[in-house]
């Protein structure tokens, strides 16, 4: 993996976080309502404007409305699945980015179909999932390895292949999944204690930012690909090649969740509080986060 | 605009506030998922008993229990927006006030239609909106302006009318609504940076109460609007004029979710924390607001 | 009521905590989407791992994979309710401990028929509620009293019975119940000031940690029904007695959350803060929570 000057890819990722706090994107949400809460304060940390609206009969006119859809399988239903499809068709139609965030996929067949006809039938601009999610999703059944999703929560077994096997496999989820009509391939995001990004080709990246406790709490994953929904926004806006640009605003969301998480760690141990008071610090340093640079643990990785 | 000493006013106001106290009103309510842990939070911090239910096979029942109904368009769909009716004319029925908060009234025509729905078919106590989600209900659509909710938020544009203007907008909509069978009217609050309250006739309020942070956590209008609700149960309560009960409980509401502001913008300025912080001071000051003298700044509207 | 040395108790109960951190149980939770943040968040902090899943299509998929299936009223509706049966009999069928939270059972007949069928139709492992709740399930309609669950909070009139009165009421539900193909019976669990636990037969427990701001949090209740589902979890997984098991981890569960509870209430009085800290600071004292002696208020009580 070759280091690049921490500063100088700061430098890049840095006007992603003030595109976010100058343009407030509006983020329509389908998403689930265990974390809803945590991922509408979020995005209005960040700078964005989020919109939850999961109605068969407005889906595809709010999805219209948006600057980015966030689709979140987490308390999927049959009700909900069928908005999912009209807003990712409303949202493709129209160009609007679509994140997709496949919780618990692999966990149960409902999951994992649901996830793999949105992918089928759409173009999705990015995908972020645990690894053992993005396996459920990129590998054949007799390749996940030990058994798939506990729950929402990655397996342990999964979390043996290492970076580059990671990045092999965001790789191979990005190859499968279909461009949308001005070329745009799909972004995958494998978050962990190390980060990876990749597209089915270009500069893969890993992030080393975050901390341990976020996994101790519901809805950092959540919140996650929230952000990235909003890096999204952004990314399309712009003129020039979108999954270029969406893959560093993706990179900057990545680090910019990590400093935060990191901050709010650092918050709670000096408070000898837990994962309740870490969620509140970390929308809080979305909140006041103004620069990247110093902060920023991310390389370029070579495969 | 006439300027009212506020102790006076406040004086006025208190003991509406004692009332939430001692009568512990039961406010049923069918409310988005997104803010609906707020909502539950702020009812008990301001002394209020909330019970959530928005089955069709309860709905009449729960609100024929309650002291109030308040309903909430945030993430409505075809089953609660049934469960909305029912329980109205449950609550009709029995004299119960109900509240309105058009969440995002405008951005949609699912939005707007169940709205109009829910304001033809049944006697609404009081409405809350902010300023986009009133247009969309008081002025046909040629003449709202620019284009309408934007997602959630007011749209920069429909603030330009003007406390005069927007107070006209409020008792548009007042006289466009049905009385119930006592022959009391519809109050209208819209909420923003100065929130005006007025119905079809009598004298309307401003209040100035509030902080700049509201608007970049969500829940802050459901919470607005969940307080109004319990307010109204105890306005409905007393045997006298209920439409003016409700016009001083309402203005005591505003006041006190704006001093609750106030308080909560202090802690997070010391802190230097953000909005997640700030929805925990929010319904921390209202657990601990005992008396509103003093930090009330409200006026009696002229028109 | 004998008075036992709480040393020698919470030696007892120890362990069942410390089972908790290592064993990091599924907990597939069917819940209402007011609280089930909070109980998330709780599962994490005590080191379950929880997952919401209420689909018709995948809830005993979800279900077989758990270590424990909590159902919670809170927010039913005829599609859930489905989905609690698949996932009810799917965890039967594998021997795995249901929870049952009857959220506002005795407000509606919505709420207590669909208890009563669950009931009937399944082997529930736990039952907790709070007094008005569970008399609506033990008791005939014409032994209730004045008058039903107050929302989802417990009629003033019912708190009356006293502690002895309360044990009969839950041995009295827990001898309607069935047991299941082991001869496990239903323990059942009434919360309140002082919190009673009770099987059909062997000894029942009265436990008097917790504090009065509980009341006015929304979620205490959910919270603690979760965490018995967790302490169920592991109660079952060991091959001896396992109501016998689950009476005891059961109680260290009470005192688990009475005790936070008790550290939560010290620091909102320290920091003049409210019912939204008393959340935060309950969740965090649980992640902290490494021992219960010294703190434990527990009795055995005679009947």
């Amino acid at each position: 993996m070759v280091k690049e000057d921490p500063k100088i890819l700061a430098g890049k990722l840095q006007p992603w976080l003030a595109r976010l706090r100058t343009g407030r994107p509006l983020v329509h949400c389908i998403t689930n309502y265990v974390t809803v809460n945590d991922v509408a304060n979020l995005l209005l940390a960040c700078g964005a404007s989020p919109v939850m609206a999961d109605a068969e009969e407005e889906a595809a006119e709010m999805a219209a409305l948006a600057g980015a859809l966030l689709i979140n399988l987490g308390t999927l239903n049959s009700r909900t699945v069928r908005s999912m499809h009209l807003a990712a068709a409303s949202a493709n139609k129209k160009g609007i980015p679509i994140v997709l965030d496949p919780v618990g996929v692999g966990a149960t067949s409902f999951r994992t179909s649901t996830a793999q006809a949105l992918l089928r039938e759409h173009h999705i601009a990015l995908i972020r999932g645990n690894i053992s999610e993005i396996k459920a999703l990129a590998l054949p059944l007799t390749d996940q390895g030990m058994g798939g999703t506990k729950g929402v929560d990655a397996q342990e077994s999964d979390l043996a292949d290492g970076v580059q096997g990671r990045i092999q496999i965001a790789r191979k989820l990005a190859r499968s999944t279909s461009k949308n009509s001005s070329g745009n391939g799909t972004i995958v995001v494998i978050s962990g204690a190390q980060d990876v990004l990749a597209g089915a080709d270009g500069p893969a990246f890993v992030c080393s930012n975050g901390c341990a406790v976020m996994q101790t709490m519901t809805g950092s994953g959540c919140m996650l690909s929230a952000l990235l929904a909003a890096n999204a926004a952004v990314a399309y806006t712009a003129e020039d090649n979108k999954e270029d640009n969406l893959r560093h605003a993706a990179l900057a969301g990545l680090a910019a969740m990590g400093i935060c998480g990191e901050r709010a760690n650092t918050l709670i141990e000096q408070q000898q509080a837990g994962n309740a008071s870490f969620r509140s610090h970390l929308i809080d340093s979305m909140y006041r986060l103004t620069r990247l640079e110093d902060e920023v643990k991310v390389e370029v990785a070579q495969d």
